[in-house]
């Protein structure tokens, strides 16, 4: 199994890249790695070139640059060459901690959708309220002009990885709506719950409201792409807030409310920990022809070595081609 | 200046509507009451009838009742009894704490849509990182659909709004968006993009993403009222998720941190507090010809009664009417 990475996409990098997948390459002795960037950089941070192969790229896509024009532009950049090892053949998996939206249009005018994926969405892996277990939302930004066929597509997509990477047997899956009774919502809505309803395949739960998306009452959530995003924004906003007024309170509070918060500072952490963007792996641009997977771009090294090892499990249970045979057999149209 | 009250609606009615409504009264002397309910239960909890009038009502809307149904149905219920006293030009203003569905149906049927206004918007008052500064976001959910026109009509009411009863000179108004840049959206964002940018009466400061909506960079955020109602939920969702697991944390993890817990309480406490869905006024119906608000079902005297302040402020501001001036002076089509 060969991963084509991206090495100068994120805050740290190619540092903390480099690193990330020397780890991996250590704990997975089944992993390969072409690993794309600036070698005069990214050389130097090589401590055994076992199992990775370096290839040089002269420029990187940034994180202000607009997404489909420095795709088109920027051909010899890291990301896109990267991109263009999984079209060639010579890599099965595409990494990246670079731009989201360029991330996207990479995944798909380079390597392409599946054939019976009108589009691709993005799909993370957020914390919920019961530790250990976990929630797919899809599609969390790629699109922002969404169809009634696009959800029960992606609704298949998810169950097929909740089933085959989080193991679970028979996925809930609901839909994001603005109400939990049947007749919620605008027409595409609505027309997204009958169908959802109607396709046997799809283990459907019902809709869910926002406020409840963190709370453990389906394993996959499907969302037209503009709402999707903004309710992950919207509660990642809130959770950064919060934390961040917490911290402050705690730290201008005098003496007696300091020592309180070093006495808490374990419990709170761990809330943190579970809670933050990175903890969960990365987010999948589920739909294309290959694992295209982003992970947050200010995440450490564990992070990024427990997203390569979410892009080994996919490559390892082929949850790609059981898409592609899926929808051959049952097409969505 | 004279309001109907649904003394019936909420989760602790009839007993905390009463109490507030004569806290108000007591407070401004220039308020009267018509207090709608089953006077069984209402008038004995009545220690003083000055400017209060009892009328009885035979039914309530519950909590569960199918809103338009229900407004049609329940003509005798303490809501629609009061906000056909509005109607009847016998009171001024409506309050309740029930059913919020309901509450806008009765608004737009009973009370009737501002000419120029095609749909009625529901706006709540939301705290910020700044402590004293708050925002204004609308629609949040009072439509499932929204037309460009809608939202241009609805930056202008918040901009009166923000202007007479937040006392700010020149709001700034920005549209909920899914990236910040003058061409992100669907064609309906964008063409809404293009009307608030040209309308003058109206201070737009750009697009702005749902993780930055209680920063503090607008005064008032239009929204389609789809993704409105969905990010105001995912706010709350995660805000009182956060704060249980906080508390979680603190009572399971031995002697140490709870000790700590009980030293912090105080600042924890008031960030609860500015945090709180009731701490900031009720959400007002803005687009109907008499203010129209609702404050939580779960609120306590001290949100009943700043709510009841709002209500004077927009009475005494005439903020409806400088509404249906501008709308006749400037349409917006």
């Amino acid at each position: 199994m060969k991963i084509a990475v991206d090495a100068m996409g994120g805050d740290h990098a190619p540092e903390v890249v480099v690193k990330g997948v020397q780890a991996a390459r250590d704990q997975w002795p089944d992993l390969e790695f072409m690993l794309f960037g600036d070698l005069a950089k990214v050389k130097p941070l090589i401590t055994d070139e076992t199992r990775i192969e370096l290839i040089q790229s002269d420029s990187v896509i940034l994180n202000e640059d607009e997404p489909v024009k420095a795709v088109r532009q920027k051909k010899d950049s890291s990301m896109v060459m990267a991109a263009q090892a999984v079209k060639n053949g010579e890599a099965e998996a595409l990494f990246s901690l670079g731009n989201t939206g360029a991330l996207l249009a990479t995944g798909i005018f380079v390597i392409g959708r599946i054939k019976g994926i009108e589009r691709p969405a993005l799909m993370p892996t957020l914390p919920t309220v019961n530790p250990g277990h976990v929630v797919n939302l899809l599609d969390a930004g790629a699109n922002a002009e969404s169809k009634a066929s696009y959800l029960e597509q992606w609704a298949i997509m998810g169950t097929i990885y909740a089933r085959d990477i989080r193991n679970i047997t028979n996925p809930r899956v609901a839909l994001l709506n603005n109400g939990t009774e049947f007749d919620k919502g605008d027409p595409l809505h609505k027309e997204v719950y009958q169908r959802l309803e109607a396709n046997e395949a799809i283990n459907f739960v019902g809709n869910i409201e926002a406020n409840s998306l963190l709370l453990d009452q389906a394993d996959v959530i499907v969302s037209d792409g503009f709402t999707g995003n903004a309710v992950l924004k919207a509660t990642e906003g809130m959770s950064s807030l919060l934390l961040k007024q917490i911290k402050q309170a705690l730290l201008n509070n005098g003496l007696g409310v300091k020592l309180g918060a070093a006495m808490i500072k374990p419990a709170l952490g761990d809330i943190k920990n579970r809670f933050s963007t990175s903890g969960n792996g990365g987010a999948v641009l589920l739909g294309v022809k290959a694992p295209v997977i982003k992970t947050h771009g200010g995440s450490h090294e564990d992070a990024i070595i427990s997203t390569i090892g979410q892009i080994r499990e996919m490559l390892a249970k082929k949850t790609i081609h059981q898409v592609i045979d899926y929808l051959k057999e049952n097409p969505i149209k």
